[in-house]
């Protein structure tokens, strides 16, 4: 049970985990903080947090969980920011999508990375941004992914675990590392990909007829492409070197492909198209939607 | 109204093509033929057709309108195999992705382009095949392009815009060049690297893995990775032209990303993220699903 949860950055994930834990009863008292004081109005308005102070160290104080909900970019500020405001007891966690990066941000801020910080990464979010879109279902059936150091308190560690799966998460812990290749894999480049199609198709004269004449398929495979423009630039930069390893690796692939397809390698084209369906078919829950 | 309509192909689109025209009573009998009988036995146990014929000569005789719904590889040789058996007054269509290549094959089998052959691509699917898969709404509010040429007799082309709008759907008429170029761009290149990308995982040592964290903006992104790997190879190899120009204007944006993403060019990445947002925003219906 969390006796005061302090939310660093009220958003879509910094909301939907306040509703989430209020409604399954794990949190006695949520205080909010964010740079924007509108910001946090609108969330107390909405019931998603009890209270909030316009000044960090006032916001954590007494907290005995701190997650900190920023973007990538601003971890370590807030990190520095909530040094020495820390209760004792407390325990800090995070939920940006790169880890390798957050490790550094504490030992930047901390000197080095402390026993009650437990990096987080909830794989959950929609194209939407802001408090608005919060809800307390979001993790509702999704992993959650921990990525602790040796020295990582094992209490501190149970506790991120059991605040998660209040949530209704599945919650699994692995490298830093591993989770920044995998995610690089499964979320970043896809995302790098949807922005530079949307990008593409708009720089080309018949643009307006282009978005025009898009059925249901394009607009799943771009959805993506809607997604927090300094979030996802924060996300690329901080993972950057897992990122630059897939990029270039499916850049060759796709290499490969048009090659397929300028030689008009019919077997090629075919046998790729087989390869990708099995494995899609393979590794994912069924689900239907209009294309084309 | 539809005489006898002669569904050559009864899988997903010309399964719900059938299913859509008996629905709004546009049509009194439906004859399906097909390569396999099995294929026509459960289109007629599901009620899709009237009847069947293994014959296609016999299929088409004395229908007034032919739909030809086999892949665009196929579509040759069933217009060669139909020449001489289309009744007098009879109009044939298609529902082929890519415009110049049908037009070519009506070319080759009847040696000009028949006044009676009206090219038509409803822009519509899912990523499902097969009559089984087949529903009379498919064609809802989605757009048919037709491609009429010179030559199209006005009569056929009206009865079958009046075909398409009875089964809900917009028709508009285009040029096949033209055509062809905004489909490459919104639909054939998004499949390709979505078949490319989940190739690419698939490669990867850590697959397993990297399928199991994958959330639900990469089955958003992949899901038209399951589409019917022939009917893709196909549209790919007949539209090859405007693919190859998608998509060597795709790698070249790919790889000046890439360079952005490697030079750390924190600008460069924001732009490009907030461009592709703002044109997806701006083009698309409002819609939002789980992703990460």
């Amino acid at each position: 049970m969390i006796q005061r949860l302090c939310v660093i950055g009220v958003g879509l994930i910094g909301g939907s985990l306040a509703r989430a834990l209020r409604e399954s009863g794990a949190c006695e008292e949520t205080v909010g903080f964010s740079r924007f004081e509108s910001n946090l109005q609108q969330a107390e308005r909405l019931g998603v947090i009890d209270r909030y102070e316009t000044e960090i160290a006032r916001a954590v104080e007494g907290a005995d969980m701190i997650v900190v909900c920023v973007p990538l970019g601003a971890i370590r500020s807030v990190l520095r920011d909530i040094r020495g405001h820390i209760a004792p007891g407390a325990v800090v966690t995070d939920v940006g999508s790169a880890k390798r990066c957050v490790l550094e941000d504490a030992r930047a801020a901390f000197g080095e990375i402390p026993g009650f910080f437990v990096p987080a990464h909830p794989i959950a979010g929609t194209e939407r941004s802001g408090v608005e879109a919060s809800f307390a279902s979001l993790f509702r059936d999704r992993r959650v992914i921990l990525t602790p150091v040796p020295q990582t308190d094992e209490d501190a560690l149970a506790r991120v675990r059991q605040m998660w799966q209040a949530t209704g998460a599945e919650v699994v812990a692995v490298d830093a590392v591993h989770h920044d290749e995998v995610l690089a894999a499964t979320s970043h480049l896809p995302h790098l990909l949807a922005y530079t199609l949307v990008d593409t198709l708009g720089r080309m004269d018949e643009h307006a007829e282009i978005f025009r004449f898009a059925a249901g398929g394009f607009h799943d495979f771009t959805r993506i492409a809607s997604s927090d423009p300094t979030m996802w630039h924060d996300i690329c930069l901080a993972n950057r070197d897992a990122l630059l390893t897939v990029l270039e690796r499916f850049q060759g692939e796709l290499g490969r492909a048009i090659d397929s397809v300028r030689g008009a390698d019919s077997a090629e084209i075919k046998a790729l198209f087989e390869r990708a369906k099995r494995l899609r078919d393979e590794h994912t829950p069924t689900d239907s939607v209009d294309g084309n």
